[in-house]
């Protein structure tokens, strides 16, 4: 992880084990680096699992094997590599994720399709063979361990670990939902991706955990953003062990479904919050609530045009109220949007409406509201029903220093 | 104009007066500055005009003005504010785009529709009327300014005048088209707009020149971006005088045609590229190739998805040949690609190729041309026939600077 911790940052909340799931952190040794950079992850019996991938059309070797497998349902291994994408690297690369997990498959006593891998790092570089293999190797004999260290050693920039739980009661039992991220540009310097893992206890039918957490994504991981570059890797599978004794979850007719799903969706936020908190250079973390817009889809894309737009984005670093360039970034993301509809509040305070300024408004609690950490912008179309939230961090000198100062 | 010009400035070329367009700029004093910011050009009798406005749903009262008097074809006079956008500022705007355009017309001898107005700067605030109309006496008394004048009495935070000119011999006449553009952000610190005008002695009819002015846009202002962010008042107008004497051009068949409207495009092409010669922060100016696109336009949605990367831009700026941040925006634009097939290009030198990095090859030419100010990324996504070209800057602290560091 990187030396300076995020101005965002939050500690990182207790998180018991799940039972069903033996954690390891080792150093294969990616980098010539002094810490855990490959993490196994092994699981019992009839653990199901689902899974959300890139959307890239240049995906990684392992998002093509996670996609693959997943269909199936069924996993008893996760393995994550830091240091190292293994994207754009063609025959060899694929070779590397082969070589992992039959190696794996083979101590667990388990078929190589469920054995699901993920990698982060620099791009264009075949993962090295031997360095993967001696590190399951390693991992498979090494002691159990806890959620915070897994955090870590699936890590690149970013410049804290991330975890988020929660609980439901599911068929007269608790289950708990474990969930580690990491991720701080869409892409890091030379790195790529951002990848997310929960962990549950539950019994979970995998088309209904397919299901809630395709849901979920939609809802999270897919309405953030920190720069609107997307990954060749980012990865998000949801295991299920059922060690918790519930009946299995299969639909929402199931008691406790609605429950679990909320659960699910919980974490998920929490993690894809984590993400923009730790966003590349972030001083501020962005909230941007569009109501008013002819569909929900409609309203998302306006958000998520607000929330790429560098203008609104170095605004907001600035502690800038520039509403000016709020207007721009809706009349640019080519939805239905009429000017003199067009309302624009900063935290509590209504800045425009009705296609101008809001006459004499107080600026003295928007700059307050601009000063602070967590900035909300609120916008209303003024057409319709549909609304949407997405979460961004500005745009700052960090930013730049990042991702251009420091050669690959 | 800011005070630092540009690294990649080019001098102000020599661009002859054009028979029939008589030029003035004046201080109408949008704002507390000591230098001209109100341009009046009047054309003689007969002169057709034809132009292309913003995509932006939220556009300014001159944007909707122009739009509905360019139908008409006809052109007595152009009036260019500069300092105030008045965008977003509802029917408070309107009377002021009105009283202008009512005021040139009296003198003028001429319907309110044959004056186009635009306007930029800051967004939200009503065009002061009284300081509009005061500008135009001015204006209508002025002695005649020349190119530069005008280049510099529309800009806003540009950090040099930009024009340019070209020729074609048309019905055995030769015929000289003059431009002017303003641009630096899409929109810059509380200011917005590009502003484009192009005059010309030609002959042309207003629908021919709409044809061939829509076809220029789609190959140069269409195919340019600094920071992705769309304005409010984009506005690029043609003004045809007819005076060089030729047979007016109605259509590609006419003699002479074909060279004018490559003439228009090269002027087109040149006051574009010299927006991004002065894109805020610029130390790079970036051309992007994409050629083996599945269609024209899938390589343009492909060229400009890299182009808009802010990490492929921070990757420029720190001149590093960074092709694993350009494989992310290939696959990222949505459009067909296949990395296996994908090939990448830095200056002349091939980097990537086939699905992985080319192998064992020569970074030392690599290196040198990103050290210079013109880099040229050529991207074969290898799939078919489509191809596109676009030119964007890199991404720097000086982006950063101008647009979170000043408060408005």
């Amino acid at each position: 992880m990187a030396d300076m911790m995020s101005p965002l940052a939050t500690p990182f909340p207790a998180i018991p084990p799940i039972a069903g799931v033996r954690l390891a952190t080792v150093r294969a040794g990616y980098k010539a680096w002094d810490r855990d950079d490959m993490t196994l992850a092994l699981f019992d019996e009839d653990t199901t699992v689902a899974g959300v991938t890139t959307q890239s059309k240049c995906p990684s070797p392992e998002v093509e094997w996670c996609r693959s497998a997943l269909p199936l349902g069924r996993a008893r291994a996760l393995v994550v590599n830091a240091g190292n994408s293994n994207a754009f690297t063609g025959a060899k690369g694929r070779a590397a994720v082969e070589a992992i997990t039959a190696r794996v498959a083979t101590a667990a006593g388990c078929q190589p399709s469920d054995v699901f891998v993920s990698s982060t790092g620099v791009i264009g570089v075949p993962l090295p063979i031997p360095t993967a293999e001696g590190g399951v190797d390693l991992a498979l004999a090494a002691p159990e361990a806890n959620w915070e260290k897994v955090a870590a050693a699936i890590s690149t920039t970013d410049t804290f670990p991330k975890g988020a739980m929660a609980t439901a009661i599911v068929d007269g039992r608790t289950v708990t939902i474990a969930g580690v991220i990491k991720g701080s540009g869409m892409i890091a310097p030379d790195m790529a991706t951002m990848l997310g893992f929960l962990f549950t206890d539950a019994a979970v039918e995998p088309a209904f955990l397919q299901q809630i957490l395709s849901a979920a994504n939609g809802r999270s991981f897919s309405c953030i953003t920190v720069d609107g570059d997307t990954s060749t890797s980012d990865t998000v599978l949801a295991f299920a062990t059922g060690k918790a004794g519930n009946a299995p979850l299969g639909s929402f007719d199931d008691a406790g479904a609605d429950a679990f799903a909320a659960a699910l969706q919980n974490v998920c936020l929490q993690l894809a919050q984590l993400v923009v908190r730790d966003g590349e250079g972030a001083s501020k973390f962005i909230e941007i609530a569009v109501e008013g817009a002819t569909s929900d889809e409609s309203a998302r894309t306006i958000a998520l045009s607000i929330a790429n737009s560098p203008l609104v984005k170095t605004a907001i670093a600035g502690e800038d109220a520039n509403w000016g360039r709020i207007v721009m970034a809706v009349g640019k993301a080519g939805e239905p949007a009429e000017r003199d509809r067009l309302s624009i509040r900063f935290g509590d305070t209504q800045v425009a409406t009705g296609g101008l300024a809001a006459e004499g408004y107080d600026e003295a609690p928007v700059a307050a509201h601009l000063k602070g950490q967590d900035v909300r912008i609120g916008v209303d179309i003024g057409l319709g029903e549909g609304r949407a939230t997405v979460w961004t961090c500005d745009l700052t000198h960090g930013y730049i220093s990042i991702n251009a100062d420091y050669r690959s």
